[in-house]
């Protein structure tokens, strides 16, 4: 007998009746966030390849590629798999790949899409030559540049020129540039410490470039950038490709980016949401919805309540306790939207994305690559 | 053009060549955890239901029906329809089922398997019944008591006896008995605080069924109990079914647990990990390996690393940070096991488990109820 999970919605139905837990995706407050980076890069000499690792869904995907993107980054090449197989036709691996069944997709795939990927380790250069070799492609390769985050990529300097001499002599590999993404700036509040991050940042890029036109080696790709500082990149005449991801989304804890004067950035507007019933209210003052910890993730502090009278107090695994200031306005099966403090890993743990207008069922997408963790 | 999510491994295949990131479980450690926890309830009085929310696979379900367990408690009606699909008869959804999609579900997994749930609400007692006559089914019912961990339950005493009365007078439900799982109890270090706890929640219960008594409602069931605390509640002489799920697995955060004289419980064995990969080695004194966030649920911590000479720092999206004290020991392209730090939500991050022996691979089994949300 086998078993499959039903999908909790269908095109037409009303909002109230769509089953929960789901993930629900505002398609206007998508729609203009879509827009809202579009409006925000205008005179920025720069390409988009929005980040698929935030919403691992190719509809999503297809509708950044129709505002201009030249294609996604992703970190799996399993995810990168699951977007070539919904259309997109340009996919860079912006991690390293390690391992020969890894490697051995990565290749593959790049015999039916333009594939990039990065490096930081030269026997991985080389492996990735052999086995571009064996599959008769020649992979586009970029040196990750370690710009302030450290976790991965090559110091700037001397240690980058290095690796992109390696991948430029490699026989199966074609050197397209460098990846200099500072993870470490993206949630930073403060819109001045991250403009500090971010100018170092471009600093170091600026000198690894400098060195690199010495030997000959031009970068056709100067990439990084998140939704937290994607501006910056933007504006700094260095990187030319920018790689924001949660911008379609927003979530609790990019919220609490602070701008300028030190007041919250609204540039872009909370599309995404969890979809839940309460479905006990014992306790007085409180009420228990069904989305905990398999419905959202807290890694980066709990989600936010769409409803001023409440806030949500903590999760188990299935269970998401909520304080309430007015018991009677959460009556036994209401159904709420909270805003997940951490969209990526929320997303991943749905396998379908529930697109909505007003009060209506639009859309239902597969999230293709929910689970591609290889 | 479709795209499916390649399986990391398959039977007979050695440990190394598993690809990463993967959820392992050690064959060995899994059976002698299914062992001790029958010895320890040698001379016992209680049945055992463990709980199918902590592994979600029907295999390892079987494997505890096969060691006495009555049938498995479930959280969410799709979990129990997967179990239920993989040949598990009896299923107990430990938890409030609220709205109309989920009811019919409910009652019609009701006409081809053993199926009882709980309630909290009058309402939702009249809602469920209504279901029951609807699919021609008599459904079973116990009434959950809130015991001290105030997330659902009717209290004890009065309350929990009109509720069950409102049960029995139900025409298509039949009272089972009551639900008294005290789940803040189960991580409280202290063994003497955990007994304290549980020995409360012992005397709610016995007042309970003594006013159950005198309304001539019979509790054929009178469960609850975690991996934490069964042991108390198996002595009890009150409780007669126990529930326990993270035993099979144990994970980081349960051995923090400490027994009668303060030091380490080591009932049961780490038989989960995750098995992840060394992808990158830039940063002196660190490594970064691809298994983050999505790969495993810090909620309760973060993984401990099955290797003395290294530490996990940190977890991003796709990367997890250790430090290491030999770096040569970590070399790129080393696979490691993570001792997960809360197992429920970790094994709901995979599709599949994998089962070995020393170093090669027994089995894979599919994790049916991953992602069975509703």
């Amino acid at each position: 007998m086998t078993f499959q999970i039903p999908c909790p919605a269908e095109p037409g139905m009303a909002l109230s009746e769509v089953d929960t837990p789901a993930l629900l995706l505002d398609l206007d407050a998508f729609d203009t966030n879509l827009q809202r980076l579009d409006e925000s890069l205008q005179g920025k000499n720069v390409r988009v390849r929005p980040h698929a690792k935030s919403h691992k869904c190719p509809e999503i995907a297809l509708r950044q590629m129709a505002h201009g993107a030249v294609g996604v980054c992703c970190q799996k090449v399993t995810e990168a798999e699951a977007m070539v197989a919904g259309g997109i036709p340009d996919v860079m691996v912006s991690n390293q790949v390690v391992g020969p069944r890894k490697i051995r997709r990565l290749v593959a795939l790049a015999q039916r899409a333009r594939v990039s990927v990065l490096v930081d380790d030269a026997a991985n250069v080389a492996a990735l030559n052999d086995a571009a070799g064996n599959a008769g492609v020649k992979l586009n390769v970029l040196v990750e540049v370690n710009v302030g985050a450290n976790r991965c990529g090559v110091e700037a300097g001397e240690p980058a020129r290095l690796m992109a001499g390696a991948i430029a002599s490699s026989s199966h590999l074609h050197f397209r540039g460098i990846h200099a993404y500072q993870g470490a700036a993206q949630h930073v509040r403060s819109a001045d410490e991250r403009r500090e991050l971010i100018e170092r940042a471009v600093r170091l890029v600026s000198e690894t470039l400098a060195l690199l036109q010495e030997d000959g080696l031009a970068c056709e790709i100067v990439t990084g950038a998140g939704t937290g500082t994607y501006l910056i990149e933007a504006g700094s005449n260095v990187y030319n490709e920018i790689q924001p991801g949660s911008y379609v989304f927003m979530d609790a804890d990019y919220a609490r980016n602070l701008g300028k004067e030190g007041k919250p950035i609204h540039d872009f507007l909370h599309s995404l949401f969890v979809w839940t019933t309460v479905m006990s209210h014992s306790v007085p003052g409180r009420v228990v919805v069904d989305a905990g910890l398999k419905a959202l993730s807290v890694d980066s502090g709990l989600p936010l309540v769409d409803d001023p009278g409440a806030e949500y107090l903590g999760a188990s695994d299935e269970h998401g306790v909520l304080r309430v200031d007015e018991p009677s306005h959460f009556p036994l099966g209401k159904k709420i939207r909270l805003i997940p403090g951490h969209c990526d890993p929320t997303v991943n743990l749905y396998d379908w994305i529930v697109g909505y207008r007003g009060d209506t069922v639009e859309s239902v997408w597969p999230i293709t690559a929910r689970g591609a963790l290889y």
